[in-house]
């Protein structure tokens, strides 16, 4: 069962601008910048409540939000939504038939992640993560 | 400035099979199903932590979600933030330079919102919500 939106992923193009229009935006400075080397990422985030609005940018072509922005445009890329076992979610998940895109690996900062295919959640790339 | 994520709003074309899929995947049952007439679409949402997922299924084809569906598919289709004042928001927000799509309006359950333009959040349509 999910407790809380952990985050919302926006996949944006130039990390820099894109940083100074969610300043403006959300009345406040980014909580911290971090690179994802697994990802071929760099990510901005803004702690909004109990929630994060993650700004990716791409640090080469052939990272999948590269892929994302190349096919789609900039704009909302994944929603992740934090849960006790993100094993546990995906065995009862694949148990009742929904089809898992990424297998339970290990995430940023030690978080155990999975993704839903879009295919199983009407378009919508869902991330499970636990700590 | 954002004090939580409200919501997320995903754009889909089949509202009783969205929420079974959504039942399954965020492990609960709905929360409420409403009709919002103004926007000509059905909406039902699911309370996790102190934000909803709402699912938006048009119910004309000439609603603006349905046109959504048609140039893009199913998926993520607005964020709304919670602000203490949509009305000082926009105000700032115009004043710093921001496009606003949608001027401060009355929403559903008594709330005063406003969207903000997709092109001035990175394609993004953040819709700001307040009581």
């Amino acid at each position: 069962m999910a407790n809380r939106i952990d985050h919302v992923g926006i996949a944006v193009s130039d990390l820099d601008a894109a940083i100074a229009t969610y300043r403006r935006l959300l009345g406040k400075e980014p909580d911290g910048i971090e690179e994802v080397a697994g990802q071929k990422v760099r990510v901005a985030f803004f702690q909004v409540g109990e929630s994060r609005i993650e700004l990716v940018c791409p640090t080469s072509p052939d990272s999948p939000v590269a892929q994302s922005i190349a096919r789609r445009g900039e704009g909302m890329h994944h929603l992740c939504l934090a849960v006790d076992s993100t094993d546990a979610e995906v065995t009862r998940l694949e148990g009742e038939g929904a089809k898992i895109a990424v297998a339970p690996t290990e995430g940023a900062e030690g978080c155990r992640v999975a993704f839903v295919h879009p295919k199983a959640a009407n378009g919508v790339l869902v991330e499970l993560s636990s700590r």
